[in-house]
């Protein structure tokens, strides 16, 4: 294999779970014998090629060095979060008012003493729990959108109904593994407790993994409360069943509401996924280097953050550097430049050693138009090739994720099937060299009838749902039909076949009992 | 670099342009200062970052000696070609009646002994001359339509104007590098003149090189003969200024009229390019690695055949292996195995060392919607990262190639564009690198306004001509156009703005006889 990843992991000669988590007995709520949703897949993605490693040693050693450069030279703000400030000068880093510099290497050095290179998410179906790091990939739904796109009604604000069929959707699909976190932003319930339904619609229509809430330290801690309401309170702490999705606020900057939640779930051994979210020429250098070189150093020091909260605290180094349109200094996605940054982000996460964010299907497109799909196909593949562990945003992007479009979504998820196909690589034995059907059949015959052709055509190819194949003429009379129209009408059959899957009902009544209690102990607050 | 293919070359120890062309004087035809189209940009690609290489040796060699076993027990078949035969029995190989088998190696051996690694097909234009082979890329328009698509118009049969017009669009991107061959079929033109005027098109309406006929070998006389009179017959003796692109009869079959194509060509010291043409479980097995290795056997007799007919003549290892619709038998592209086969096929290709063909920007859809865009980005990005050189049907393909759609190539000349940006790779300097720009910036500040940003801004990002990248609401005052109404109005306003290269009068003439008297040898033939 031409690739560095594998030989340099097996270079390091360290555990593979690293720091991992040990695995507990589960409570009631934990379904082992959920529906699957009829699918033979394994729940998340082994991936079976090489990365694509396009940078050189020396390109990564000065990436590296200019990251430490930043964090010696420049370093990094703490906004409005005493414990951290604490933390970091405790841990060794020089503080100064709310700006702290790190000696070179010292960040890098304390991820690497207790960060996990891989660690499990369990589900609450056991079945469905997904593995990040090393070779292993999670498909994601998109997350935050205020706004929904259906053929139907056009663009319009979500709702929670939104939301329930989002996560219905995800649940019901092979190709994502994860039923997400805001999977569209619901503003019909109240900003404070948002994420209490949120979080509800995630355990009741589904039984895979799910993201709690970031948007405030309570909010973060209700979250894990309602994860122990289902997988038990001894479970929880020893084992990562939710995690949260924050951004640093870059340049430089983390404030006081990420590191609170990053806190909040570090603490108490959750996931954290923390994402430098560069627009360059904006919040970094209008040179991808730069760009990247700056992900590096916020991303190291938003993952050691994690370790020195609770050494071992399960991880993810995340990235989302993007481009910009010249003529409008609007965020461009699917553009080439930033394909080359993930590249190179996946090259370093690797040498690092830890969980890698990469993502998703990206697009400045309103509609899920022919823009929509090339920017999505050209923004996927470099995430899932760069060595991608943890893919948000796989699928629903739209408008540079202010919409969740329901098209999209599906359109999306055909190609994650798409992926999930090519992320197997290519099967080398006598059956598919194929010997025999070369002196069965000979020159100028066809395959069609052929024994090699019956006994392998079934699982030959990936089956799109959506792609029509058809003769011009089919097609033509059959409607003449847009990718589009028939993602619609397969999200409707999807959610006309739904089937929730089973909850105990002790579980049931906690989590009602929970809810009702916090909000009954809050105001509406609606911004 | 991660990669295999710089050093397996370099390996080799061969000399780079082993068999390479020698370069003479042309004649008045060639417009020396003919205008660029106004574009700064390389007459075609040099690539920068490395090949995706997923396979491993072991893998390339069971393939290799599958296609070794494939050729010594089974063998090739040539059909009503009595000179190859003739040929190939010469050669050494055991020739029984149509079916030629050959020793283990021996095809191998042919191409290694005086098959060019590089070589330069000339232009009109010196300046757009291209190089196929190590880390050239060059993009060709689609090839061999019947049908044109136009959003004002929908699917019709193509006509000259037609032809002429796509031409003039080839002509004016600086990201397609090649004027093409049948661009579309003129189908008013009768088929056996038809190829007068489709040279006579590139050779008015554009100065970039092109591809001759190979319908029957008398029209690839033609050909040859129309670029003798542009170029002068010693000049076209010692060099490359025409080419045909044809295709084996898959499986393992040569048909004369392909055959006799290539005699004529490489008999004249032009270019070939030999394509296996495989939709699997058709013309080859339903598993990849056989339908690769067959891709192997059936492109290294056809390279072969091109050395027998004249040691050192430029030809090029062509591919095209598809996949089918397990629901209809239709042929299906974008899809995952052909990407994984088109990887293969790409290492095995830099083994033999020969220039490749892959590509291009293939789609079953009907017209350019979210599938034709998918399916276009994931089969092209192959096609580059797997080391091809010569790119065709990279802009305009439709309809599994039934379809030239003038929307759907404005919309893969724009994606041609991301990819030289893409193929370029990333400049690591200290300039790119930015630490004086954090340093001036710092945290919690913008890079909008800083220096850096000021004097990289320009150059930063690939700028889409028909990406959307503006707010939903900017976008919507102006009509919510999609991405195929904003490549119609492209396409018009290029063919608005264009203005033809020069050509000298005297060589004008001289085309305009030879077609006239050629015509005049020959009845109209319609079918």
């Amino acid at each position: 294999m031409a690739v560095g990843s594998e030989t340099q992991e097996a270079d390091r000669g360290q555990a593979v779970t690293r720091g991992g988590r040990r695995r507990g007995g589960g409570r009631a709520g934990r379904s082992a014998d959920a529906s699957m949703a009829s699918t033979p897949l394994a729940p998340f993605i082994k991936r079976q090629i090489p990365c694509y490693d396009p940078f050189d040693e020396e390109t990564l050693v000065r990436l590296e060095n200019t990251a430490d450069d930043i964090l010696a030279e420049v370093g990094i703000e703490f906004w409005e979060d005493e414990e951290c400030l604490r933390l970091w000068k405790e841990a060794g880093a020089t503080v100064d008012g709310v700006r702290v510099r790190f000696d070179r290497g010292m960040v890098r050095a304390i991820i690497q003493r207790s960060a996990p290179r891989v660690f499990t998410q369990h589900a609450r179906n056991p079945a469905k729990s997904v593995t990040y790091g090393d070779n292993n990939l999670v498909f994601l739904p998109a997350y935050g959108s205020p706004f929904i796109r259906t053929l139907d009604d056009g663009r319009r604000y979500g709702t929670i109904e939104d939301f329930k069929n989002l996560v219905r959707i995800a649940y019901t699909t092979p190709y994502l593994h994860h039923s997400g976190g805001t999977i569209c932003e619901p503003v019909d319930i109240p900003v404070n407790k948002r994420h209490l339904d949120m979080i509800d619609a995630h355990l009741t229509y589904s039984d895979k993994p799910f993201l709690g809430s970031v948007t405030a330290p309570e909010r973060a801690a209700d979250s894990v409360e309602m994860a122990r309401i289902v997988f038990g309170k001894e479970f929880v702490d020893q084992n990562c069943v939710v995690m949260g999705n924050i951004n640093a606020n870059s340049p430089l900057v983390f404030d006081g509401v990420m590191t609170g939640a990053l806190r909040t779930y570090s603490a108490a051994n959750q996931g954290m996924v923390i994402v430098p979210f560069i627009l360059g020429g904006a919040m970094g250098p209008a040179t991808m280097a730069g760009a990247v070189a700056q992900a590096l150093a916020e991303g190291m020091v938003g993952v050691a953050t994690t370790q020195l909260v609770r050494p071992g605290a399960p991880a993810v180094f995340g990235n989302f550097v993007s481009s910009m349109s010249l003529r409008s200094g609007a965020p461009t996605f699917g553009m080439p430049e930033p394909s080359l940054g993930t590249y190179a982000i996946g090259q370093l996460a690797r040498r690092l050693g830890v969980p890698l964010r990469t993502g998703g299907s990206f697009t400045s497109s309103k509609i899920p138009d022919a823009q929509a799909a090339q920017e999505s196909a050209d923004s996927l593949m470099p995430a899932l090739l760069a060595g991608g562990n943890f893919i948000l945003h796989a699928a629903g992007w739209l408008e540079g994720g202010l919409t969740m479009g329901f098209e999209k979504m599906m359109l999306d998820i055909d190609h994650l099937g798409m992926m999930h196909t090519f992320l197997k690589g290519m099967t080398i034995d006598d059956n598919t060299l194929a010997m025999d059907a070369f002196r069965e059949v000979g020159p100028g015959k066809h395959f069609l009838g052929c024994a090699h052709t019956m006994e392998n055509y079934g699982q030959a190819y990936y089956d799109s749902e959506l792609a029509n194949a058809e003769s011009f003429e089919q097609w033509r009379d059959a409607g003449s039909s847009d990718a589009v129209e028939r993602a619609n009408a397969r999200w409707k059959q999807v959610l006309s076949d739904y089937q929730a899957p089973e909850m105990d009902a002790g579980v049931r009544a906690a989590l009602d009992d929970f809810i009702t209690r916090r909000k009954a102990d809050m105001a509406d607050a609606w911004y």
